[in-house]
């Protein structure tokens, strides 16, 4: 059986290499071709367009930077969503907010497809070893069929609850990683600023009861001051936006969320807005 | 050696079991003598004043609820310090301000002593089985001189650095509680609005890259509501506040750190001000 | 001449009565048609949709409480864009988003049309008194055309600049207003804690440097804790919302903002969304 | 009648030039004697202490920056508290916390005194040109009895109640100013991004509702960028810390001041401590 693997970036490409290395045969599509090379050379099928991929497959994974590239891409004029035999299944593993999956699905089922949003936990590095975390949305029989493939690319698959879920616990999830990384930020500019050093406020801070574990993985980045990008500081910023977007449509209040946002604008107006997102100690912390 | 402790409160009570259980013959001090009783059955002596404790010991704990509480004991009319043999050790085990820990260290230095600021990570139930950790400022020898005590109440000694550097750990500690314990509520306040249930949000967020050590140890109380204290959220709101009066004195901005003070300040409004600071939680998300 | 004029709720109908008072032939439409009824006696044609605004006349005025609304109203299946005669002129003195307003008048330019957006400062009883000021955003010659009408409805007309700008200076007056008002509030908080009454309070800091004109309309409102709306605080939620939102499309920090925004989103949980804006204080010192 | 005089900076100075044009003797005292000059030569007598102000008065004034300061020329050892003849008068015009000036009441009722805290709001041109207004706290018939020296300073002399009220209210109307301050610049930075001129934003906003009389005068500053010091940043955050402190004493939440609390801090870390206060806008909008 082919698999559809529309979308080729950082995560993508890595993802689609777990798929391959599993034995799946795979259609894919990038609008850069270059970055599908890899993938071609071990045996997979490069796709002219979406509708290509939709074609030749009954089962596709679109992972794209925003919602608007995911609408392009599965209803657009070379969209996929049109070409699929009936009743197939479109994962959407990107990162776009709840009520747009919801949306996706509501459109795929009256085109008579199944919809699962399954947005990932974990950046580059879980991308390439197969340590994903899948924070999945839509039906159980759905997860329960696509879960092998989902198992070539991740450790773990979750199955949060009906469509839209798995997008809203992505984005529940990232805004309290902008929340901790601000606060922990903070943390490190008082105890420096009390004479301190970094390497023993982190030494002591990660290995405490409030070392959360993502934390532990920006450590050397706040130590040597390079944040070369693992997770930009920009996206997080739309992440935390979209989360206080989010909120107001649910009328709930979330002051703490608010100010962190605004942390991370201001970093964005000191230039940090291609650096990783833990680069947020830079802009509290300057040095 | 006789060692010395005074203030028997939830915290310190539990550490001096410990001395005791490890062989050290104890004099102990508490405003309220009842809570001596179980030390004296195994063999405590029971003095009427910190200035008995003095006359008996050259190693001297003060585990009590504030600043004024330890300077009370220490110097006040019937205070420990003047009756020390020359060259004694006083270990400060309370959550005090780093200033006023540095001024301590310089009082009892004239007067010819040495001073520890030995604030402890960890509530009851680590103060119960021996599992502290301790963050101490002050000289190294001094520190080393009194590990072998230390050790019988935790499990960790870590010297930060000079008179004062236990206290300013302490704080940026506690500060990161405060801060990642509203992130975590506002998180949960997010998802549930969304429809996903605490439960899932909990195992989800908890088992993931942000789960905090921490906030695993608070999960029950958040599922429960029930948010029995096990430290009462005025005193978070009272370390947030010294948090912030040091950020002032230090000439730091922490804007997300003075957001989450407020918002413990409305939950205190709000009548939680006795209950465990989980009980945050409870203020963002009321059912 | 005919003037259109569509939406005739609290604001609207105040408008429109001083547009007829100055001898205009009115034709009017509201969705309710009751609300038409003091105006109709006095001589207005009352017409059955938008559509029947159009054809009968060259200038129409939009009053209605969403883009939403106005978008339905001027290009809906019954809208009144496509009847008008060539060249006619269009003006919305609704508050909308300054992009939504862009919009507008790029359609309407298409369509052979010009556009105004023309927001308006003050609220029910400068509507009633024609003392409202227009914030007008579009080319300086209609402006100038428009400008007897206007000023029959207000005491001055505001020319902020190109398309949008008249949208974008009511987005960023109200933005003021909320800001000032939960600064009072505030101010009045920690007074009344320090044993001031209210009254003085009020007294002092309105008749000072700091006494805002509007807040000295809104002092009756916050001494008696009558908060009967002339702005409802859900509006203002969801007007400094809308700034957030712009601020985050144009890049800009505003932290304060973003701090009142969630103190009117908690008055709201609070159950004061139908309330005046100023109920804010209720929330802030609840008595 | 002599009147003491205690403090000759920027307000001072003006305050006691003022009371010498209405034909009062004074006795000066400053801690550079060079800034007593000009009244010296109008006939005032330059005391070498605050002790010899006390010999020769029966009404002090005093007028200086920090309550460190106003308790060393009051009670410290060449203080003039112990050498005035029974009863006399001491008016506080200093900006200082509540708590502070009822601690000075009590302490100069021991010693037989009657005391006025009266702080005034105004700056450099009202306190020259005598238009200041006195915010005073205290009993009643000791503000007549000095009504009439406040009055040759000051354009109005409210009496806001007991001691310690005239020291709050002028705290609130300062946390009142710097909010306000910070919410305007929000504002303006929002309006520019959006192409409005800053020019017409002044125009318009401080013209309508919003436009706080204290705005007006900081217009030019704001268009030049100008920051020459009215009222230095840095005291204004000094200002806004100390009412943050006394909400926490009171009990109550203030989320907006500490917002702009930190606003003003993160000013200061750019470098903007020695400007005015409205520096705020170089900060939220640079350019």
């Amino acid at each position: 059986m082919n698999v559809g693997f529309i979308g080729l970036g950082i995560m993508g490409s890595r993802m689609a290499a777990n798929l391959q290395k599993a034995g799946h045969e795979l259609v894919v599509y990038n609008r850069t071709p270059e970055k599908a090379e890899a993938l071609v050379a071990q045996g997979a099928t490069l796709a002219s367009s979406p509708q290509e991929v939709g074609k030749a497959c009954r089962v596709v994974f679109t992972m794209l930077a925003t919602p608007e590239a995911v609408e392009e891409a599965a209803l657009g004029q070379h969209g996929f969503l049109k070409e699929l035999p009936g009743n197939s299944l479109w994962i959407d593993a990107s990162t776009v907010n709840p009520s747009f999956s919801q949306r996706m699905a509501t459109i795929a089922h009256k085109m008579g497809h199944r919809f699962l949003d399954a947005p990932v936990s974990g950046s580059l590095v879980p991308a390439e070893t197969g340590q994903l975390v899948f924070l999945v949305g839509g039906e159980a029989k759905d997860v329960e069929e696509v879960r092998p493939l989902l198992d070539t690319m991740g450790k773990a698959v979750l199955h949060i609850g009906p469509h839209g879920q798995g997008a809203s616990m992505k984005m529940v999830n990232n805004m309290l990683f902008g929340q901790i990384m601000a606060a922990f930020a903070e943390a490190l500019r008082l105890g420096t600023s009390l004479g301190i050093s970094e390497e023993m406020l982190c030494q002591t801070l990660l290995n405490g009861p409030g070392g959360a574990p993502f934390l532990k993985l920006k450590e050397n980045k706040l130590l040597t001051r390079d944040f070369s990008p693992e997770f930009p500081l920009e996206w997080m910023h739309k992440d935390l936006h979209l989360a206080g977007v989010t909120a107001y449509e649910q009328g709930v209040a979330l002051p703490t969320l608010h100010t962190v946002k605004e942390i991370f604008a201001q970093a964005k107006q000191a230039g940090l807005a291609q650096e990783d997102f833990s680069a947020v100690y830079q802009f509290v912390n300057p040095k």
